[in-house]
């Protein structure tokens, strides 16, 4: 299981602890990402280079067909690792993405949809890092994004 | 000015007028995508595999800095291609975003954010185009999208 | 540890085991991609929904400062994940690619490059993987891929 | 027709003339990237923040049914835009592909293929185009790509 081993390995790389608290976020968020309590994103978790959020799934968010619009997925997913690059270099200002590559997978059912987002590397200047989205109910993913963020430069470097 | 020049040829060889009319999409919007009055999205014009729109760029929309958040210039990317994907399939349902690639090139201005889309393909199965983003200010643009789209299956076909 | 867990819940709902060996990979390489052997791409293992390749590393393959040309490692991401799609669907004809987002991370060493790739959702139509490019010298990712293939009709189907 | 004029205004933000000849960039690639004489790539002509190359679509790059592999379409696209980076940037060295997004939108026919790119967006550090590759007899294109650079830190700058 080469790629199991592999995923332990680069995660043991980055800090043991996250650099950041789930309250430290939280309020993060409700200083500066009003859109994140409009649709309903929490986050749930977060460790050294990885985090799990979620969206509530609210009707407003459905479309025809009962599917949760894909916006409201890609804000979760560019939500949950924005909490992933601040578990890596701390509660800092000015960390934004760069891109964000999104593949809807299947139509999500009505409801809550989880979000596991890791860290894939994390340089000076550009961290970039994956996640996956779950519908509550479902094993199988209903989309999956990887982004690049642009990371402010240090203090002192 | 051999880029501008096939340009011109592939559109034409798309219907010469949209299959769809801006009424007609905003009865669509109104009826099943409630995020888009929420954010402030409206479609401007539409052609035959092309459409304009804009984001109102709202107060709540800023993030510290006062520049507009990156999922609403996703959604604004996605509800614009929507718009072209439907004036070159028309007005059916079940038209469904795939992929979505978005770049952001710089920080957006506060205020209203124009995006211009294109079709580049439109196959049986899948439809494929471009958006660029700008903010009504400048003439660089803030970020630049491509989408696959999930054709429905045309009656009879 | 939610995503490791995760993972293993998703691979064990492909088949038990791969629907194709390496021997029959290697068949319908050298029938049909000339390129691989040209490139240096070999097949190192496949198991149900997964696979490792690799790069050679040829010197006719560096670039200026002794990096490994992009268009090579694009090249090894697309082949490992070919041999992850077909693990799936077994060793049918017409399985193509039709999207793939390549993330260049950090400079290549001189020398072997090694993919490990895992796929993430296989439907009927569209199958969807990742592919991560290491260095055989180091413990951090050179790049990160993912892909979308088109599945041709099951027989029978 | 606001896309195209868009267009040009942004084209004319550039550099009035190229900051590479076809010459220069042979010299480059006769330098450095021995991989495109393999695979039969040239330039056909370079502007500011454009360029025109092509794929020879050798009958070793041909994979079973007669198109062209997959890979050498990527190739074909990261050369392009290379040239276009270099086109503003000039024939410095050090400029690398950070992410290259490829949509395979039909199936080529054997042959040349050609690939027209442009800039997009040229920043200090990050340099953005797109590439469309279109068959020689087909009007239709084949791929499109969009792709990033890491442009190098000026002299004096």
């Amino acid at each position: 299981m080469a790629i199991i081993v592999t995923s332990k390995a680069k995660l043991s790389r980055h800090a043991q602890r996250s650099r950041i608290t789930r309250a430290q976020f939280d309020r993060i968020v409700a200083r500066g990402l009003p859109l994140a309590p409009y649709l309903g994103l929490t986050l749930q978790s977060v460790g050294a280079g990885k985090a799990v959020a979620r969206l509530a799934g609210r009707p407003e968010l459905l479309r025809p067909g009962g599917t949760i619009a894909g916006p409201a997925l890609m804000a979760l997913a560019d939500f949950t690792l924005y909490a992933v690059v601040l578990s890596v270099i701390g509660p800092v200002e000015g960390a934004v993405t760069t891109s964000l590559t999104m593949n809807f997978l299947r139509r999500s059912a009505p409801g809550m949809v989880i979000a596991e987002g890791r860290m894939i590397k994390c340089g000076k200047r550009l961290a970039y890092g994956e996640v996956t989205l779950y519908s509550k109910s479902d094993a199988d993913p209903v989309a999956h994004a990887t982004a690049t963020y642009s990371v402010p430069p240090s203090p002192g470097s």
